[in-house]
């Protein structure tokens, strides 16, 4: 074993750093998960991760990833052969769809410009086409880990409102969840997928489903087969603080104190700490003279901020520099942005100065990779940070 | 918040005890799932895995329960409307019957004495009346957890071989698996399902499939949905030291400090010394004048004892005074046993005076909870110790 | 590295147990000791301790083991040449006493038989007999930690206050603090002595001394020469919540994660906790036909109980095999007491099964290594322990 | 509690910041320090520690802060009314002349430039104009943590050499061991201080001395009192791998972990590391327009650096804008050069993006501050760190 002094700047779009807190929290003895303390466990991190999601209807925990989230909201919901409306709008939202078409359903997969996010007007026209109601559900990414591009959940909703279309609508949040706003109820999504290792700052091995009346009542007749993910076993265990099977106790110490850690920040607290170093991350990179990848302000995401390089250059190049030199990790671009963008995550247990070190190392990169940029961007970060807005 | 002095004794049948060694590897930060170091600690995992199943072929991991893993042992090889072969020799084994039924399998489930292991000579019958070959596959459960019953998985073997039968051998050893001897290629068993919080002393949230060739096959005409659970994906990915979705490191952390603890400690003596706790713990239990679930001494757990207590008496009495008395938890009877006996796991991290702890917690119980024994059951457990037997 | 399954049980007469509570709370980033949250742990763990001694005068807290204590004690109050009383009642009051001699002081060291403790007779013999009050301080050990028996200080208080003897009193209480009842102030000792490594169940490291008003005015004319353990700068910088140099900051926040759970647990509690544990542990002495070293039965200590060995057998032996067969660590025979008696600690964090264990693994290693004993000690104490009597 | 996220940045010059490793090793049950394992550890950590010194000679390891190591020093080798010669250089300097003064001995303390190390021409002066070698020790901090300025330790042994003196020569290391160049042996130091929470990278509470054969015979004449500090006993323990008091385990495993670090990374690599990240902070301090406070570039500290403001401006507001803003805690100026400086320390376990993110935070409290710099220092630093040099 060599040691490489320091610590580790893990700067990907997640898994996250975790704090001391939660990792202490994670490191004692499981206990009984048939006994009382359990059951105390159990009710404190529903009821947390309610608050979370911003829902007073149900949330199930899997011992899972988030793939298992995306399975689960499927086979709950829907019948083999049901048509299920997804949109191209990144790396994610393509394998959430893949996903669907594996388990049988028939998905239209809507081609989109990944440098932006769902377009309600491509929704509306996709939905309002479908005269027989034949889609039973539309899904969407709400925050695009591989492009750094947030939708506007609140619009599509609307689109569905508005053409009175009886689909679902599943929400993806894996990388939004605890960092940015988001409101379960409030924007009437019925199936909402999260998992533990972005802003919920654990490892990853958990994930969740938040569930509406009405994608709870859906279940009913949903003729997809389930067993691991059924929510009715979950639901019924949950509601005496235990689980059907084998929980992730010590994932779920994690969550207890990471829910804790939010609460007592407070979650408007954590959004605007989000956008403050979101914004700083963005005046970088436009200092350098490189580009955001999303393209709109708007959509521009406030937990990861993926970087288009120039025609020529290797965003491969720079992320090796970044690790083998500075030791921060940076994402790579994932399927057709591969080598064409790197992404900077900056969600979860972060402030000022771990994200200009993170900064710094990103400057330090670029240059030693030999892209050609503007020096700078640090210095117009500090600017942004030192004037404590956005 | 009260303090309790001491530490809990957590003597279920699982999960177990967890050494400081493996809560302490865990204790770190994340790392990028997609980075060099990431593949080297998946490389590591994924070897001593196959040295702990016994097999040279593919292991996958799951970052889920056993039950999932239960789950992907029948998807990834069987198709709708399938006819498989399960017996009701416990809870577990109606458990996973219960699976294979949701997912659309045909299910014969053979009623057998739960008191027993799965009877060679019933799967003869079975299997032999099946002349057509309808039978797809056979579901074994090595150890019930509910009843501490070994099953002679070789001997069902035997008889798939002798009569020539093709259908796939699937074993679940959630409970025995790096505890008593198991060989998944030596005994040609299909597909191994196994998880973390047993015999490998990790928390819950990792599950295994072992796979033969046969098996690997056989998930090519298989027709069952399937995804999350997908075999194929895994070993494409694995092959280069990656995840087709995001891994739950932490736990693999985990995974890798205590299959360096098996190998130190060396298999042969992790057995022995199961065996040796094992036996100590049924002469305590003889000479309180209770009774083994388990009738036949070959077919004893030797990582989980489960008492008999005389008609009229309440087990559940006794884990409460148990718990309640002396911080020591026991596992209570489940389904049908419920209330007529109750569990001792003396599986996984565990030393003499472990057990002769939780023995005389065992034994105050008893008296405590006033079901009518002979006191000495310590003294013969020990006397048993200090011969040094097995 | 080879694995030794399952927990070691160290069952010195200290250091005792750490409790997994306090380990983690240690596990985290030293902070800024000149900052404001520094302030604030060191007046939590003042507060604390005060009350652990029972005192509402000073306490200091010195990075340092016990034996920094003792020094502490003599430095801060007396000057080269002064006549101090001692008593030789054990290891440790001899070693205490050496301290003294070797910082300038002029002891006298009254020879004791070590079966029981300090008597107040003799104290009075002696203290009666300096008519001219050369004696500046009587050296007591509250609990002998090398021969398990507690000496009496309200008595040889008593003594001293029926002939208005202005000696200071100092008493060790290392290995009794926190375990069985102590009054600093009630009592109207002038230093009292404690270490951090038993009752208060932190690793070593730390250690206390409670000082009176009267040893606090006697610093003003005490010559010994002393810089670091020096109350006055102590005092001074810790009124601000500061050290005159720099602390032991992780200890600290061990103690006052170890002050917060004897507080949960309430001293009365854990006194009577460790008396029920100590009471049984002497019946299973005795059911062996063994001596408790002590020899009066209200002066046989609560936290340490030194075991005889009948002539001709050798402790050590006992020792070597409670440590190779069964993984627990035993406290040895101490100066003229080496290989005659072995030490079982039944002090800081531990319950009645864990004791259960370490008599278990005791009476095995009786056996083991030869020495003639009845059997039945566990039975006798699990008898005492299911009794709930104290 | 309220949560603040993200990483504290500690870079005051020490206690350092510990790395996960030496935490986690030291989070683990204390054992028997009477035990074979214990010897293990004791004699791992006594010749790990006499590579760090660069001596062949005796290491002895106190539970104590530095001071305490000071203050070893001196009763082990001197006697009462023993004339020294100290310099007054810097706070720490001062400190240890006024212990030496404490504990009885004639103290000449030579005034001096703050902001340059020990003069070798005064050192001459002064053991020159020493006919009668009355002079017993002269003391030097090799680093002075409150100033950042190193002084030249083999220009004053030369000194020494030259005439003939026999003083011994000790020096405090307390913020240069591990970190920057010292060789006990070939610089021929007499005795060498040293304490753990900084470049050994461990929380406080050891100390070291190490100790050439002069100073070991010393000890034969020395007469001051002494006892915890008593080098004879702990070499005598030491040799068989105990100690004479109960050592502080913990720690020590902590110990035993960073020195494996340490060796993993090559003590040649960790002193580059050390400059290369001074030079990095230097630049920036030159391109604030500020001063460095040390004059002389060949003194200047590689471990510690504190940075002059200009008449009017307090530093005390630049550390508390950086705590308060930017939850970095900086070292504040000690003794005279209270609210004139501010220190960063940049030792022990350090990278290029933690130095980046700490040097952000200097640079956006210095504005926040109303300093008035000029802007660039970061930008500087990252140039220095991409060329690489030193």
């Amino acid at each position: 074993m060599t040691y490489r002094s320091g610590r580790h700047f893990l700067q990907i779009p997640g898994p996250t750093n975790i704090p001391d807190r939660v990792l202490r929290a994670m490191d004692r003895p499981t206990i009984d998960h048939r006994g009382p303390a359990f059951a105390d466990l159990a009710r404190d991190v529903l009821a947390g991760l309610k608050d979370v999601f911003g829902t007073r209807s149900h949330v199930v925990i899997y011992p899972a990833s988030g793939s298992g989230a995306w399975e689960a909201a499927l086979v709950n919901t829907l019948s083999p052969g049901d048509k299920i409306l997804a949109f191209e709008h990144g790396f994610f939202a393509v394998g959430w769809a893949r996903v669907a078409a594996r388990l049988g359903l028939e998905v239209e997969l809507v081609p989109l410009d990944w440098r932006r996010g769902v377009d309600p007007a491509v929704v509306e026209e996709k939905l309002g086409a479908d005269r027989d109601r034949a889609i039973k559900a539309v899904l969407v990414v709400h925050n695009e880990t591989s492009t750094g591009v947030t939708s506007r959940v609140p619009a599509v909703r609307h689109v569905l409102d508005r053409l009175g279309h009886p689909a679902l609508l599943m929400v993806d949040t894996v990388s939004s969840l605890a960092s940015v706003e988001y409101r379960h109820d409030e924007w009437r999504v019925d199936v909402t997928v999260a998992g533990s290792q972005k802003g919920l700052m654990l490892p990853p091995g958990l994930s969740f489903n938040a569930i509406s009346e009405k994608a709870w009542r859906a279940r009913g007749v949903a003729k997809l087969p389930r067993s691991y993910w059924s929510w009715d076993d979950m639901v019924e265990f949950n509601a005496s603080g235990f689980f059907p099977y084998t929980p992730a106790t010590n994932l779920l110490f994690g969550l207890r104190e990471a829910l804790a850690m939010l609460r007592e920040e407070e979650l408007s607290n954590v959004f605007a700490r989000h956008g403050r170093l979101a914004a700083a991350t963005r005046r970088a990179v436009a200092a350098w003279g490189l580009d955001v990848f999303a393209l709109d302000p708007v959509e521009q995401s406030n937990t990861i901020t993926a970087v288009l390089l120039p025609d020529g250059t290797d965003a491969d190049a720079v992320r090796r520099a970044a690790l083998e030199r500075f030791d921060l990790s940076l994402g790579p671009g994932l399927g057709k942005l591969k080598g064409r963008v790197f992404r900077i995550g900056h969600l979860g247990d972060l402030n000022e100065l771990m994200l200009a070190g993170t900064l710094c190392g990103v400057e330090m990169a670029l240059v030693a990779a030999g892209v050609r940029v503007r020096r700078g961007g640090v210095q117009a970060a500090l600017d942004h940070l030192l004037g404590g807005g956005d």
